[in-house]
C-alpha cells in the first residue's frame, strides 16, 4: 500500500493555523489506500528564543527522511531580521537544493484584484532557488563606522542556471501557450545576465515549439500591471523572482492565495511547499488568516508526488470556493479549511 | 544677466524627438533675461557604430563645463546590451557622482492607470545612483563553458548611503506628510541592508518630525498596487530603485509621463535630467512618442537650478494638458510639445 511521509514545519504566527487547514484538506483529498504519516517539527521564533537553535543538524538530517515538507511561515518581529530567514528557511532551500522555486499566479473569477479590467492572468514563475544574491556571500568592514563598506555577492553558475532554465522550458512546453520569458537585467548586470541569456538561448534550441522572450526586470514589473496576460512561464533569478512573485500575488487576489513549491526535481532531497505569505503576527490567533495559499501549496505537493488527480481536485475546490465567496461575509481560517475539505471529499 | 549653459544629449530613437520638445518648453518657460546656451552632444548608438566611442574623455570633460545636462534616451537593439548603458549613461551618473536619482510619481487627474479605483498617488522615490549592484564590479570565469561562474557585487558604503538618506530626509521634511520609507531586503541581504537600516535610523534622530517606515522590496511592490497612497518619500538602493520606479511609472500613467533627475546636490558636477523611458525604437520617427516625461524632467532641471517658479509653471501646464487629453484624439509628439509651450508662455 502507498504512503506519504510528510514533515510539517508550522513555524510562526499564522503558520500554525494555515498548516492545520492544509493538512485537513490533504487528508480529505488522499485516496483511502494512501497512508499519511506526518511528523511535526518545532522550528521558528519560539524555539530560537528558548534554545538559540534555528535548524540543528539532527533535525536537518531527520527532515531528509521524508517524501516532502509542508511549511507554514517563518519569522517574528521579536527575532532580529535575517536570523530565521537565513538560519531556517533559506538553509532548507539551500541544503535540499531546491533549485526550482515554483510560483503559479492565476486570477480566479470573483477574486479581488487591484487591476481595472480584470485581465486574464495565468502564469507560472520559475524562480531559481539556490543561487544569485541569496547565497549569503557578503560582508562588511569597518562596520558601524563612517568608513563602513558592505557587500553582497550574486553568485551564478552555468550548472545552476542551466538546470532551472531547462525545467522552465519543460513546463512551458507542457502548457497550451508554450511561451517562456526570461527576466533579468542584462543592460547592467552584464556578467550574471549574459550567463543566463546564453544558456537560455542555447537550451531553447532544444525546444523549437516554445516561443521565447526576454525582459529587463524593471520592464517586467510594468507588464505585470499593464499586460499580465502576456505571460505564460517566466524564468528568473532568485532575487528578481522574489520581487516579481509578490507583485504577481498582489494582482491575483493577494498573498492570501499565492502558493509555492521549493522543488528538487531530482528527488535527492524532499521538496518543500509553503504559502508565499509570511507569518503575519498582526493577525495571528484572530482566525482571519486565509488558508487558501497553503491549501494550494498542498496541491502543488500532491502533484509533485504524482497525485495529479488529487491535486486537480483541490484546485477545483478552491476555484469553486473562491467563486462563491462573499466579501461581506468573511469566514474564519477554520471555516474556509472545512469548506475546502468538504468540497474535496464530496 | 543670468544664463544657463545646458548640455544636450538627445541620444537614440525617440530621444531626439522628445528632447526637441523639452527644449521648446524650456525656452518658453525661461524669463526673458535668462540666456540659454545649449550644446548638443552626438552620443549613442550611431556614434558607437561609426567610431566605437561611447563617451570619450574629451567630451566627458567638456560636459563638466555646463550647469546641467538634458538627456533623451540611450540604447538601440543594434548595439549589444550593456555597451551604451554602461559606457555612456551609467558612466555619466558615476563620473558626475549623481548620487540622488530623483523620481517623482504622481497620478494626475484624467490620466490612465491600470489600477481600479484611481488611488491618490503622489510620492517621490530617492534612488541611490552611484553604488549597489550598479558599480560594475562583477565578472565571469570559465566563460561559455559548463563550469562558468559569474558574479555581480553590490558595493555599499556608509559615505554613499548616508548622503542619499540625508537627502531623502530633507525632502520628506519639506513635504506636507513628512513620511519616509526605506525599502531594502534586510532579511536576506543582511550586510548591505543593515548598513542602510542603521544609517537610516541614526540620521532619523535628526529629523524627529519625519515619520519613518521600513519595507522589504518584495512587500513594497505589493503596496505599490494595493495601497500606493501610503507612500510619501521612499529611499532605496540603485537596483531596487530601478525596479520600483518603473512600477511606479506604470501605475501613474505610464513611462510616457515619468521624469527623473540624476542629481549631484553638491554642485561639483552638472546634474542630468532624463525621462525614465528608453529609446523605444519601435515608435521612433512615428510622432507617437509622448514628450511629457522629458518636459517634466525639464521642470526638475529648472527647480534644481533655482528656477522654482518656472518649474511650477511647467508642472501646472502639464497638469492642465493632461486634464484635457482625449484618448480618442491622440496628438503627435510635436503637437504636445507645442501645446505645453503655449500653456507655459501664455
Ligand atoms: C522570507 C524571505 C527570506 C523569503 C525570500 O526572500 O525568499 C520570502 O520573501 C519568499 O518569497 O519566500
Ligand atoms: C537603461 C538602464 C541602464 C537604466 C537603469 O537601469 O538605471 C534605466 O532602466 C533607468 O531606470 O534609468
Amino acid at each position: 500500500s502507498r504512503s506519504i511521509r510528510l514533515a510539517v514545519i508550522p513555524g510562526d504566527g499564522i503558520g500554525q493555523e494555515v498548516v492545520a487547514q492544509g493538512l485537513k484538506v490533504l487528508s480529505a483529498a488522499l485516496p483511502q489506500d494512501v497512508k499519511l504519516e506526518t511528523r511535526s517539527y518545532d522550528l521558528g521564533a519560539q524555539r530560537w528564543h528558548a534554545t538559540g537553535d534555528t535548524l540543528p543538524d539532527a533535525e536537518l538530517e531527520s527532515l531528509k527522511d521524508h517524501d516532502a515538507i509542508l511549511l507554514g511561515a517563518i519569522g517574528d518581529p521579536s527575532v532580529p531580521s535575517g536570523v530565521l530567514e537565513r538560519g531556517l528557511l533559506l538553509k532548507l532551500r539551500f541544503a535540499f537544493d531546491h533549485y526550482v522555486n515554483l510560483r503559479p499566479s492565476k486570477l480566479f473569477p470573483n477574486t479581488p484584484t487591484p487591476l481595472a479590467g480584470r485581465p486574464d492572468i495565468d502564469f507560472v514563475v520559475v524562480r531559481e532557488g539556490t543561487e544569485g544574491p541569496y547565497v549569503g556571500n557578503g560582508g562588511s568592514m569597518r562596520t558601524g563606522t563612517p568608513d563602513e563598506v558592505a557587500t553582497e555577492v550574486s553568485l551564478n553558475t552555468a550548472h545552476g542556471v542551466e538546470r532551472v532554465v531547462r525545467d522552465a522550458y519543460e513546463r512551458a512546453k507542457a502548457r497550451p501557450r508554450k511561451k517562456l520569458t526570461l527576466v533579468h537585467k542584462n543592460n547592467v548586470l552584464v556578467h550574471a545576465s549574459h550567463l543566463w541569456k546564453n544558456i537560455f538561448d542555447r537550451v531553447g534550441q532544444e525546444y523549437p515549439e516554445v516561443t521565447t522572450d526576454y525582459l529587463h526586470v524593471d520592464a517586467a514589473t510594468i507588464f505585470f500591471v499593464t499586460q499580465p496576460e502576456r505571460f505564460d512561464v517566466i524564468v528568473t533569478d532568485n532575487l528578481f523572482g522574489d520581487i516579481l512573485t509578490d507583485l504577481a500575488a498582489a494582482v491575483t487576489g493577494g498573498i492570501g492565495l499565492a502558493a509555492s513549491g521549493n522543488i528538487n526535481p531530482s528527488g535527492a532531497f524532499p521538496s518543500m511547499f509553503e504559502p508565499v505569505h509570511g507569518s503575519a503576527p498582526d493577525i495571528a490567533g484572530t482566525g482571519k488568516a486565509d488558508p487558501t495559499a497553503t491549501v494550494l501549496s498542498v496541491a502543488l505537493l500532491l502533484s509533485h508526488l504524482g497525485y495529479g488527480d488529487e491535486a486537480a481536485r483541490i484546485e477545483t475546490a478552491v476555484a469553486s470556493d473562491l467563486a462563491e465567496r462573499d466579501a461581506a461575509a468573511p469566514r474564519t481560517t477554520d471555516e474556509i479549511g472545512d469548506a475546502l475539505a468538504a468540497r474535496v471529499s464530496g
